[in-house]
């Protein structure tokens, strides 16, 4: 691999794949800009301040359009900006070129190989002389895992000489992180310590990443500040729900046609993203089925009338499989067998781990007919039927469409901006220690409240004698912080 | 108002509409016990052990078919009952009857005055020697409230001889409140202390009674631990939301026939409460608007297609309304003043105040023709239109139908006995202060997994790797404690 | 049985259950005219000429509150009327007082036993002096049925003198049709025959009575002229489809409160009626299975992820059972006898043949529990457990609830009101022969705009360019004779 | 324009975009079959006896992947086909690349230009020597135009020597028609009336090409036998609602990503494709509003719980505007004046002149951004405000997506099949005369058959005393000719 940093006229570096497309992807900027109306109001209200002046914001999140927006409005506020996608398929290339030209540094394409995609990571943490960036956009934590992993090494190194070893993994993809930090040893032994030490905090998009956080933090291991903006209710339930439910059908009809009503669809978890791709397929006049091993989420689908079986029960009876569950080995090599000629097999949980990816790669004699990017058709040898696979397994809805709509992204950017602007506010106060938290209710509310004029919403307001009376105040926050909603 | 305790050919206490009707409360109980799985695996499993032998409950709850299998499940569990309604319209005289002939002390009858409300609540609280009872199970906190009151009353005349005085407040119930109080301080003025004293604990039913529990916890003025029920998920998001989405529908119909398809249903509120009712609403072929103060809420409304507007803008189109909020003030007599001719006015949120009963009540010229029970239609004098309020603005799915059916019912009283059992075992062991406690979550999952095999459903179990994987126990609990469902 | 009529101070006849509840019926009726706009117009737009000035209209139809609203409409047009219901269980008592009171003679009452039914049938049809009605409104047939039978029997005695055996049929409710006509035989030789003179022809509601009319017109028997009313768009694509989502639901609740969320529903036929229930189950939270002989019904289903299953497959997993077909022998006892405990079986398709209710009666050592009126629970002698079997196997909808409401009932009435004038208006003119009509498209779109305005909608015109483009007149009809809707 | 023909290999005529997409085409065409079971069926059942030896067949209808698979049923069975699509934005390039290889003649590529269109359309009708084709596929009815208008003016040739002045008409398309024929004229006089002699007969799929069949029909002009294809219940009640509910919007979202849910959409019409279009954008979580001239449609839409308005009403309010009523001028220059900043504005109704194409390009100052192929952005210059037109105001599901997925198109094709058999294999017998047919029930219900057990579905069937009682034969047909479904 020899990848190499491109510079734009002004100066600026990038790697994406056609910087050519930058016209278009300016169209579609503005186009989701007018969707994006949380987001163009955090312009509004902040921009003048420029309280990002002076700040350095590296991100690790899909590069999409909606991504884009978030970028221009992080610029637009006064940061410096590089980035990078979390994700090897989710990169969209117009995308990329419109911010590469006009915006920040950018190291991102559609379908990066493993090793591309953490060159990429490591460019956008990169800001030379001085360190790393001062806070991190992460999305799945990967930036984060790399920062981590790297004062680990240092220290070890420091400790005992010792360099990491990427042999001493099987995982393919921990293997090329090793390689990385090993390699940066050689330049710099304090590398990541110093990116450690000049970091205010990371804010998180997404479950997956969250629990990672969590876990450091129950270990002592958490180096820096992080927010968890998952878990803003106008992030989680909203992006998940809503998102999943409109691109989950997007992703199906791009990447196969295939008529969804009829059909009986297999959703494997019932959290928020197993609701949205629950409640889409169902809509789109399919017969849903979901597995589940929550007994609390499992009765949540029985309410709606859906079926609650064992992925067994239903595996060679059913023509379409989602994996929603952010845990792994959820479809195996051995259900895929048994699946009916060209069951679509799927996957919008996080990581491609949820199926057996591995499995179906290595079985004996199977074929794979790539019927176009990011769907492939695996045919067995024992039965010369086929499965269909859509982006190699990993987030279908960004691999094989575009990703969730504009609209609600803007809800989980606007918590992105929010919690980026908190961090950098408070980064000498000393009210964010080394743990994870969430956004306090009154800021998930305002976010909120940014996007109802766009739909036409008009809000009741609370009599005082009302207020008094329900013991909640005029303005809000509304509802105590473990309401469900 | 003389009313009269009567007595059982055993010598237990009850004072209901007609015990006649023993029998068919019999039947519908024997229908109702195969719809709870949750109630009667509480029997199975807790019944030979006998856990409440020797425990006195006293249980201020409609007095419905459901309320009767929990009773039954607590004296099947070895205590002994007295039990009232929560609600002046909500009693089965059926059920009551039933439950009073063979099972537990009952004073509910469907009908009530407020003075009988409040006699009932006294009479289930007095176990005559020895104080009250050991356990409450609380529904909207009338019996909790009584207790605080009499206490404070008892103080406040051992430091000054005050008695309380009914005329002191302008609120008609709080009045008769005061005057039980004051009339027992004549024959005992330990009363409620004594009661205090006894008293383990209370469960609390719904969000208006925790409500006011938190409010007391928040000023420590609790007198005894308290048992948040309605918080459990298996409770809030499952009978406030699927309950109302059965039984509100289910009221109206059974109030007016009114045909809901094509028409514009306005719905005040979008908690669960509301959320259920906008859904049964729509899938019925209403044209829903929903008011609400709260952002976060309104934009999930949004996101299915409902229209956002305040009451004004839609109060002279709409057919039917719905409050659902908790707060008060909701529906003004101006508000009624300018609706259609018979738009159906109605209330599924806790008390009858979300409707201005008594600005109607006392408008100038209003007559009132009484359809049947619970349907009334007011006439205004200018316009000699007619509007039809249900239920005198009270619970409308209790008064003009029966309530939220078994099988959710089951849901909650499977928590409430838990949550009473709870209470007892750890009476001695400090675990509850004088707080208000929600259930564990794996408690919770353990009333969802309760429900699952009566409707057929197949749990997924987690692979040992898996568990590792997201750390997350094989068996469970499943969720962190914030998570939102 | 010995039947006697009564008369109102008036001298009209009528037999009714209490004439004491018809201020009941009178304010429920006000009610019902606000919500039958279609009727209230015919009233305003004919009620002057008074066209049915002269014209007796027999009417066998459940008399209910919106059948009185029909009623006093025909009245309001200048005629004389007389009714009974078509089904034992349909007649709303307070709805039959009312208008024996004041406006029609009634023989109607809520539970009927079979000869009771059809003593009423032959009340409604006899007009003393002078032969029977110029005009009958029939629902299922059955006063159509008895003038044919009547006539046939006629003409057998004066050719044979033979008189019909009502031992000749196994049938019971034909053994009583046929006694009547033989004991008729016995006062009046030519009374069905000049019942038929006089007859200007029947307009018929449902699809039951409609076939029986095109199989007589088939074979030369049909009598007089009949205009088809169930195969108006607004009948039966409005009141089968949209009336049984309504009133399925409301049935089943009021019969059981049993929750449909989470249940297993199996929904026999997939006509208008089927589509009906199947949605309001689905919408409910249910799991809704179809059985279906057509292939075009059971793709429809599939296409609304509705699975297509034999009743064998399902018979001992389901929870609900819903016969919809107009066929009978659809759920025998040998079925009811493998389903769950408390299983619901019901039918809302027309006669209640279409549940083996003969097979169960006698099914030797069942046992019958009456819960309540029209809700039984039926016990099986090996097993213990017992299946609840709504309204006897009748219609659920109008045993265990109020039927249709009035909205939707309005389009249906608006229609026979339109095609009685129709055969009043056209009686001298030879327009209808003998055979069945049904009503031209534009007075079916007629009926249609007539409900537009309760509900707030705003249609759009063709302007003269496009009217001229797509060749169809300005003012209508819209759409070709065989368009499906 | 200088078009030429290509020839393969083997000597047959073509013109594509690029033949080397025929290996993609030929994956999704393997694809397909497994979701055509219809076609697939037709193959087995037919294949065997080459009913089609020595037909040659001509087809004007969306040369699509599905189309590509009824094109090799044509052949399985046969035939000789000729194809061109009948839109200029619907053919996908890579279906064409695979049948202009492998089996058939085609002369298609998405984004014709008008002049384009027609000598595609003549080239599909030109078999060389011996005339043109025995039957024709005809979709909108272009091919049947081309041939009644070149008769016409080859007689008015004939009578009067006159030539069609392509300047005696506006409408540009009509004025490249008349060009050809007048072109033709020079070549061969008798061209089309030698066409036409050979003609066996056509068979149409839409709802706009079957319109102007019945005109002719009535105007006595039908050359030749037709069968309405359209109004089989398994393709109008089929591809245009439950094919428009899927293709409606992935259309939008391939064309725009914009989120679905929260928008206010307008539906112009609420026919079938009307029906689909409202129910696939309700289902995704807009607010829809409907424009309707049918008083009965509007009411159906009225019982979904959707608003009834005229366009003006909410033109400056909604977000998406769609058009599905198969008339003209429904959405003119001066609607699209007034909506909002970036509103959707497209058709899926069949012709664009349902949206006033005309007046938007050339409204003065008006700007046209395209985003990317038929994606534009017209600026209006007073607002500096734009709407977003998909596909040039044509069938944006064609144009934007990939238009009906295969399973249902599989119904409507399998229809076209045994049209074209029947038509076939009548050309003797004289069955069918210059008029327009509909397939008998029993076919149409063998469409839906076939369709069934891909799906899973086990369908019931009727007992011999079943099938006596309700006079239905128990292999079908089910339903009367009128039954509406």
């Amino acid at each position: 691999m020899a990848l190499s940093v491109e510079k734009t006229s002004s100066g600026r570096e990038y790697k994406v794949k056609d910087l050519s497309q930058a016209d278009f992807g300016r169209l579609e900027l503005d186009l989701a800009e007018v969707e994006m109306p949380g987001l163009m109001a955090c312009r509004a209200e902040f921009g003048p301040a420029q309280p990002f002046k002076g700040a350095r914001i590296s991100g690790s999140l899909h590069m999409t359009i909606q991504t884009a927006v978030l970028i221009e409005t992080l610029t637009a506020l006064g940061a410096e900006v590089r980035w990078c996608s979390c994700n090897i398929f989710s990169t969209q290339d117009h995308a990329a070129a419109a911010i590469a030209r006009d915006s920040a540094a950018v190291f991102a394409w559609k379908g990066e190989t493993l090793e591309e995609y953490w060159w990429c990571t490591e460019r956008c943490l990169d800001w030379g002389e001085g360190g790393g960036p001062d806070l991190i956009v992460d999305d799945g934590g990967d930036a984060t895992l790399l920062i981590h992993e790297g004062v680990k090494a240092e220290e070890e190194f420091e400790k005992s000489g010792t360099v990491p070893d990427p042999n001493s993994t099987d995982n393919p993809e921990f293997k090329i992180v090793l390689t990385i930090i090993r390699d940066g040893l050689k330049t710099d032994v304090r590398r990541y310590r110093k990116m450690k030490e000049r970091l205010v905090g990371v804010s998180e998009e997404t479950t997956t990443g969250v629990k990672r956080l969590y876990q450091m933090q129950e270990t002592g291991a958490l180096l820096f500040p992080a927010i968890n903006v998952n878990d803003s209710v106008t992030k989680s339930k909203f992006d998940n729900l809503y998102g999943c439910r409109h691109s989950l059908p997007d992703g199906l009809m791009r990447a196969t046609d295939v008529m969804i009503a009829g059909k009986v669809a297999v959703v494997c978890g019932y959290g928020d993203v197993g609701k949205g791709c629950a409640a889409a397929l169902k809509q789109a006049g399919a017969r849903v089925i979901v597995t589940e091993i929550d007994p609390i989420c499992a009765l949540q689908a029985l309410m709606e009338g859906i079926q609650i079986l064992t992925l067994e029960d239903v595996v060679s009876e059913a023509d379409i499989f989602v994996t929603t569950t952010g845990n792994k080995d959820i479809i195996m090599v051995d259900h895929m067998r048994k699946m009916k000629n060209n069951a679509i097999v799927c996957n919008i949980g996080h990581f491609d781990n949820e199926i057996d990816m591995n499995g179906l790669e290595t079985y004996p004699g199977v074929k794979r007919v790539t019927i176009k990017p990011q769907t492939d058709r695996w045919v067995f040898p024992e039965t010369k039927t086929g499965i269909i696979v859509l982006a190699e397994g990993r987030l279908m809805n960004l691999g094989c469409a575009t990703g969730h709509p504009s609209f609600v992204m803007s809800c989980s950017f606007t918590n992105q901006v929010i919690a980026q602007l908190e961090l950098w506010n408070e980064r000498k106060s000393g009210k964010y220690e080394k743990k994870v938290y969430v956004l306090p209710k009154h800021l998930d509310e305002k976010v909120a409240a940014l996007h109802l004029g766009k739909l036409g919403a008009k809000l009741t307001k609370l009599t005082k004698s009302q207020s008094d009376y329900i013991s909640i105040p005029v303005e809000g926050p509304y509802k105590p912080a473990a309401y469900r909603y």
